[in-house]
């Protein structure tokens, strides 16, 4: 009846690099090779789309997408190297977290 | 550098029963005996206060917090039976949230 609840994210020095959304979206960017296809299968916009993956690239190291246009197909998005390390090590910590929520919520006497 | 945030809170089967602000609002109405004093002590309208409050009695099995009005004094709050319970509990898990985030933080490879 009771549930906890809650939220993680991973705070760089000038603002988020990576949340919940954020990793869903690097996930579906790596199977649609798109920021657009990405955005319209998320409900999100093209415009809130990119400016996270702006935000992600300036928070990070190195690039975590990187973008060509033009040529055969249109261009499209690819996730680096660096991305997938940071979308495999949050997806770690994301259930690492859910595991934490499921276990205190087992432990609640309300 | 980087470091791992959250939230986290206990959601009934209505909404919200208590979370960061709310734990916040409650030791301190606990400390001054008033939901006003206790408000203007966090910054918080006493709108925001009081609907929290009466959020909270709604969303658990006994009220957390009681009031009385007039009377030597002019009436004032009270934390529960319950309330303390529920404080002491939602503080705890707060702690060993804290220290979920900062231990993760430990292990970040970024």
């Amino acid at each position: 009846m009771f549930e906890v609840k809650g939220n993680i994210w991973i705070e760089g020095p000038n603002g988020t690099l990576i949340g919940f959304g954020r990793m869903k979206l690097l996930a579906n960017i790596q199977k649609f090779g798109s920021i657009s296809e990405a955005a319209r299968s998320m409900n999100m916009s093209y415009r809130q789309a990119w400016e996270s993956v702006d935000a992600m690239n300036k928070e990070s190291r190195k690039a975590l997408v990187t973008t060509s246009s033009g040529g055969v197909g249109g261009g499209g998005a690819k996730i680096t190297e660096e991305g997938v390390r940071i979308l495999r090590s949050f997806n770690e910590l994301q259930e690492r977290f859910d595991k934490f929520k499921e276990h205190e919520t087992g432990q609640l006497e309300l």
